[in-house]
């Protein structure tokens, strides 16, 4: 699907009259390797074979909108009224994002009066409307050092229109939705709503995804606290696996559509075997399934090492009609909810192992919650507060039904239904997936060959 | 400075005659935002105006030679005697590229012979070139768990033909020079030694600064594991500042001529009031002067926390005639030595804090040699690992005198000699750094004007 | 169970001829605080009702053998071999044990030949006895910086005459068994039929035991680390419940029969609002059960947060008649196998709240191989190390069936089948308990009265 | 010095008339391995010679009177007024005895008013004395996730008249005195004072020494932290030295009097070469002193690790007439500073090693402040916690002039004189001494001969 700059662009809730209090620091900068004016854009793309695909002049290839501070503002802080909410699962760096956004608004922009709406988007429903917490810099001033959210979350979609009701009930100016893909869905919904209704709200989304698949986006905040924390799951599974006969480590790891922290995880832990992820499939049976490469692994080095992201084999469960496990159902944000994998593989490895002889020790973790709860590490602490820093800005200068998002190290503006068109996944012919197969040793694909393709056969 | 394309070439050694190991692996292989292909090249920059600034077709675009591996390879991998060699300063990570390189190496491209030179350069010289060391990938497999670096380090300068005579010995091939500018510079000149001499080594820079301070790096490797752990030195002086009457906590942290550490590190800690950085000067006295601003925040706050980069502030030295600190000799690398700005900042407020009433207690901490030798964290260990297998892939493809690093998130090969040709330092007008000043709230400056400029008042 | 004198003697191999190599070191040696001289013994008990409840001369006063270096030892250790093993479940400090052993015995006593068994009592069995490892302090030298054990480790019993056999065949004289309770028994066993084929062969035993339950040892080695990683577990459910409409976090501990782990993690984290361990029965039912209770604190607080060991309630499950989870099979080391109280009570609990109203968000994590598998901390760092070097100093001295431990800070020698005589619990009546009361504010029961006792009825 | 019963006991400031709101909980507890009964000691000693040299009945046989809560209590609840300070130097647990007071006295005791003074005794001058601040539970909720203390600490005596004023004036009943050998003498002098003026106000000392260096304590709180982060630096320069050619890495750790940090920490990293510490004397020069040995080191291994503590060796510098190192001024408590050991050994150690061609580099660290200042870990969280709820117990039954400490794992009270009449040392003669050679394998001591006693030379 080729992006046009027309599909870049963002929506403005009117022209900037107001003198930036910020403005003064503005004066001086211009575009530099660590700097983008305020007039300029960020490319799309960055390949010359990319930028020759569009036979355009420079200021028509595709490119985002530079975040960051204006001269010019839209609204007039001393009357702005926020509103901030957070939902879907746990991610590292939400307290972050919170503060970073109060800090900003309060400290610099002096806008008096920030709310935060409670458990995500339920707090906007007329029932939990009025649960609102007052937001301070002092209040927040220490959050960052707990995981969580201090404002609670929830998943699960509300109707629009009660929801700007609330804003309106509220006074809210700009509303933060610091959200994944059902968030970014809702808040675009809401934008939807409010712009019929002819409201001047700023909507502003921060993409959550601790699963790293949103697009446009380097790496989602969190991801690098999470892929750590994940690391030493592994190892644990590894010290456990290793110390016991036939020992079999297995770690379920996060990642639904896409297998980031199970390949980024296993590239940083190395103690990892095998890798699965939902962008590869992969048969069990067969000479060259996983069962018969576990069982070869069992028996050369005394153990194995597995990393499963749950959304990897899929199709497995439907294959062998183990409709316990197969799920079909959703969840409250409409995700459709994964089958459980894991319970497979633990039940035929241990099956085929004991059959051949080789009855092993299984060591099984599910860290999922102590992964989503840790907080965030140095560099997600840097990548929440700047991203908050954007997202303040933008909202202030009138952007609206826009995500803030960092692409290729520059901070831009993304249109919020962007966000959510597309995914981003690992791609089994990158650098990444290749470096994990180079690290792991492990087959390109077990048993299950894609088009025209040879499948090589364990190359270490 | 302007770059053109022709300044991105990178230097061949000859045509790539052999069949890659890895070449099945590469048929399905095309560019993507996770993947360049071998024939496409990667924008050196990434915004409309820099790109309008170059009034040529795509393909004379200033850009880079992507990184990866190639179908086909110059060297017989199964006759190659591979070297490996790291110099300057410690960094996290060194143990990890070297174990991605052996790994890459003897499993990948089947290279039988590897060695580690010790201690940097000077294990080429003809004394020490045969304490070499036989690297296996069962050898290093457990190395990335300490910090350091296995095969030692030196700082200075050797004779280049002696070093070339010492890799003719050994049967070099192709050599790997892990290090900072110092590093880089001396492989350019071993590699016009070796051109000089009509041989055929490839010499390939893996480029390593603590300091980030190597341009055409997105990040250098170390560089997220040192500020994370300088952020917690920020802590420690913060807490021993706040239970102390007057407490004044300085911690002075590693940046030469780049204040990156400790401008990261502030935004990670947020308990930093003041951060000082070789890129702004600031001044002493005066009303809008540092000991000024310190005595304000003492009386205000009761305390204050300084993060000190050890180049900051050198012209001071200068200015006060402190010859006994003001170093301008210079070390075995070359580089200035510098003057011990910490001292000068530890009496200078001592000094004027007492002279007003408030006297300090002083927390000073010099962590540097707890910083860099930390073991590198999740996120540098993956990176160390795929920036150690570009280097190998560029080896083997016959590249020389190249260094592999990171652009915009892509993998590139930049010329050696442009690794040295600038540095990377913080923009005073960039978004880094004015993140620090909304954070910190510290003025834009103390009492030292840029030209035209109007210093706001600390503006928090 | 009174204890006597005689019950605390320790079987001597025979006389002491040979001189240490370490006794030039022991001339000046005397009890003090800091020591316990050759001939001194250290009192069982320590308070004055429990001295006066002997009406002995001092020298008849229960007490233990000082562990510790002899200036004569039985065995010559330039003709020595030692063997080592590791048996039962995973705990931190292991390696540090193996390592203090190699150390002092290769070092310190110029032992030629150590051997390592393979995966517990099952390297001493016919099949695997050939397995065995040679360790020697290079082999050793960094094995601590890794969770587990080198050696590998298996539950279940073994054919005493066989492993009698193993030893035989490889001369060994001195055996160390690194293992819980069943090692401790199996230890025993093996001494037995060692003594009845009246072999010169030590036995000597260094308890294990993650959940802290064997007697006679102040806290057992790896218990530190073990519940300081349950805490971070406690952290992350507490963020989670705490981010969620009616969260429940529920974390499941180690702990079979008695519950430290939990009690010193409630402790340390003091986010557990409930500890449920197996030495204080509950009930779910009823206006005083946990169920009840349970929803007083949702609905106040929100959420709730309920440690639980493993152990903990496992005759609700009998009284369920809840078959699949009511274990009554036992493991390969015969230790009964735990019926599933985790899932009892998430199922009653999220009914209960459900039938309130206060549909809940359950979060739920078993950390267990993440927790047995940790290095050692600091501090069992230096506590293994020197229990090894007792241990080592125990065999050279010819002592058998025995164990080395730790009791009120001095390290001392315990017959081996006292270990497995009774079992370390928490005390309901102690100040452990109270601790845990007090901070949790949970009531001292829920709905089950011991006899004659008046429930408070949750006390904060 | 011999104790007696005698000098064990408590003072009291009258007789318990008061249901304790606890007592409920207490009326089942007698003495366990895990409880000690109200009426119930402790013995000090706990050898059979220590027990013989008694010939008294047993309840004439020194012991402590066991601290806890008691079913009668000397204070009203209601009507109490409770004080807490922390002075000297920051220690890792502070936080958590302060919040443990708080919570214990304000939920369990329904204390309704506890007030902290700033800044240690400083804040019972007349000039401070009005800086005080409410801890309420709420307050103190979170505040052990931080190091230091949030009262604030400082050094120095103050007038004990001018202390009871500030404490008469405030209605304080019981003061809650944390601090080092000062904060126990001071604590002392203040309660005579208080005793002077007829007053009946209990003053309760919980001791604190990062150096573990009081008597009549198993560990002080806060140590086990220390060595755990001190252990982290030994490592650092560890990896500094290995890495650099004649690497001499030189870590100064905590210690005046007494080497227990230096020695545990130590063991704990076992990369150390050399411990230095203050209770065994050490020679530079000679063929057994410690710079040959140095040299002896560098040459065969490559690099040396030492660990100093910073009172070691303070006589060599009274010795050198290093009149500019020989502190002999005393700092506000009355310590006398210390001479700069570090700065001696860095000069003679470079200068030798540069005489004898081996020009070292040397990697020097004093990371004294992020010892201090980090968080308590899981064992200290817990330590403090039971410590402080002791301490709350001890006040509120009406003792005064004692301290609270932990005696070979009971909580005892100790008159608080006692405090301060001896030092805790590590023992020459000691198992932790001995384990410390055997692992560093280090000369029993460096060309200092104790008298009578033959130096054996390095024995591994």
């Amino acid at each position: 699907m080729t992006l046009y700059l027309d599909d870049l662009r963002v929506r403005h809730l009117g022209e900037c009259r107001y003198d930036s209090p910020l403005s003064e620091m503005l004066t001086t900068k211009q575009t530099s390797p660590h700097y983008v004016a305020e007039g300029d854009r960020v490319l799309l793309e960055d390949t010359v074979s990319m930028l020759a695909g569009h036979d355009v002049p420079p200021e028509q290839v595709p490119s985002f909108e530079a975040a960051g501070p204006r001269k010019k503002i839209y609204f007039d802080p001393s009357s702005v009224t926020a509103g901030i909410l957070t939902c879907g699962g746990l991610c590292p760096g939400l307290n972050n994002v919170i503060r970073g956004l109060v800090q900003e608004l309060a400290v610099h922009y002096k806008v008096k009066r920030i709310l935060g709406f409670r458990n995500g988007l339920r707090g906007l429903t007329s029932e939990h409307r009025d649960d609102t917490v007052e937001l301070t810099p002092e209040h927040v001033r220490d959050i960052h050092n707990a995981g969580g959210t201090i404002l609670g979350s929830s998943r699960g979609n509300q109707d629009p229109d009660e929801m700007v009701d609330s804003l309106v009930e509220h006074g809210v100016d700009v509303l933060f939705v610091i959200g994944g893909d059902g968030g970014m869905r809702a808040a675009t919904c809401l934008s939807n709503a409010i712009e019929a209704r002819g409201l001047d709200i700023a909507v502003i989304g921060v993409p959550k995804t601790i699963d790293n698949d949103l697009p446009f986006t380097d790496q989602s905040f969190g991801f690098q606290s999470a892929f750590a924390s994940a690391m030493d799951f592994i190892s644990s599974v590894s010290v456990e696996a290793a110390a016991s006969p036939n020992g079999v480590g297995l770690v379920k790891l996060m990642g639904r559509h896409s297998g980031f922290i199970a390949a980024y995880a296993a590239l940083a832990a190395n103690g990892a075997d095998i890798v699965l992820i939902p962008e590869i499939p992969f048969a069990l049976d067969g000479p060259e399934g996983l069962l018969a490469y576990v069982e070869q692994h069992v028996r050369k080095k005394g153990y194995v090492v597995i990393v499963l992201a749950e959304g990897a084999g899929q199709d497995l469960l439907e294959d062998a009609d183990l409709s316990h496990r197969n799920g079909k159902a959703t969840d409250a944000s409409g995700n459709v909810k994964l089958g459980k994998i894991d319970d497979l593989l633990k039940e035929r490895i241990t099956d085929h192992l004991t059959a051949v002889g080789l009855a092993p020790t299984m060591r099984y973790i599910d860290p999922s919650y102590a992964i989503r709860s840790v907080v965030a590490n140095a560099y997600d602490s840097v990548y929440c507060l700047r991203l908050a820093h954007a997202a303040a800005h933008a909202a202030m200068a009138g952007r609206t039904e826009v995500a803030v998002a960092r692409w290729r190290r520059r901070f831009v503006h993304v249109p919020l239904s962007l966000m959510t068109s597309r995914r981003n996944q690992v791609d089994p012919d990158g650098d990444l997936w290749m470096s994990v197969l180079e690290t792991t040793c492990q087959p390109a694909e077990f048993g299950v060959q894609r088009e025209g393709e040879k499948v090589p056969s364990g190359f270490c």
